[in-house]
């Protein structure tokens, strides 16, 4: 092989890396991963919500740092601080439950739309009513490749209790 | 120019070509113009709740066919007739306003979280009262370019009127 051709192919392999280089995508594509990645992380932080109730472990596995929740019936929360203290403000409550209806996704930025439930109890666990409802949380990808939500909003489908004033 | 470095360069041209077609990314990428589009979109829907009311009109602007609408204390509501039936018969108001606060997206996907508040009034048109809470909104592009949203869920900032049952 002669210099001119060495040099012709080393110009053709700098070229074809640089090619390369200024080609990354933008972000990763959504996939059947992506979801089941979401999917495990909701089993975990419903295992939390219906054993220890540990919201500053519920928080950082589910939240990002400053996450959005926007509760009915309140003000908006933002930070993983506000929402553990809404957490464990929430009146006593067990067997929660997820139910994702409609989920999809592009490149960093995911869904899901869903249902929940739970019932509410009095200090010996005893049920004293319950409640269900919708949600949609916006989830994303994190650098360390790990799916948390950045907003995250809910309301019931009962009705309204009827006003005080309506009486 | 001799011609092998005129083939050189053909060479050098066909791999630069292959290499930019390979590269077309997935799908658009979101983009303030994708943003000055949204806003745009809720500015007429905005036009149309606070003159004409003409909800088949805002809901064919708003929403795509089978779009889905979480309102507060009641059932999810799926598609555009659904919709339409639901904002008719909510109780009469105006001054309709949505606040955007985090607008955001990834290809044709993207997502608002804003407020909006309202006055409700009696059929005279005299305010009786208000109302302020916060939503999510996830946006698509459809084919045509247009955005549209296919998901909407809302909740009231206001607290819970007294339970009838708590008097």
């Amino acid at each position: 092989m002669n210099a001119l051709k060495r040099i012709k192919i080393g110009v053709l392999c700098f070229l074809s890396l640089l090619a390369l280089a200024s080609c990354t995508p933008a972000g990763p594509v959504f996939t059947d991963e992506d979801r089941d990645a979401i999917a495990d992380v909701v089993r975990q932080a419903l295992d939390i919500a219906n054993t220890s109730q540990a919201w500053d472990e519920y928080v950082r596995l589910f939240y990002t740092e400053d996450a959005v929740l926007l509760p009915p019936n309140g003000e908006a929360l933002r930070g993983r601080d506000a929402i553990q203290d809404f957490l464990a403000s929430f009146p006593p409550f067990k067997d929660l439950s997820f139910e994702q209806v409609d989920v999809d996704g592009s490149g960093d930025l995911a869904y899901v739309y869903g249902r929940y439930s739970l019932n509410l109890v009095d200090s010996d666990g005893t049920i004293m009513g319950s409640d269900r409802g919708k949600f949609i949380e916006l989830w994303t990808r994190l650098e360390d490749g790990s799916w948390k939500i950045h907003h995250d909003i809910f309301n019931s489908d009962l009705p309204l209790p009827e006003a005080a004033s309506g009486n």
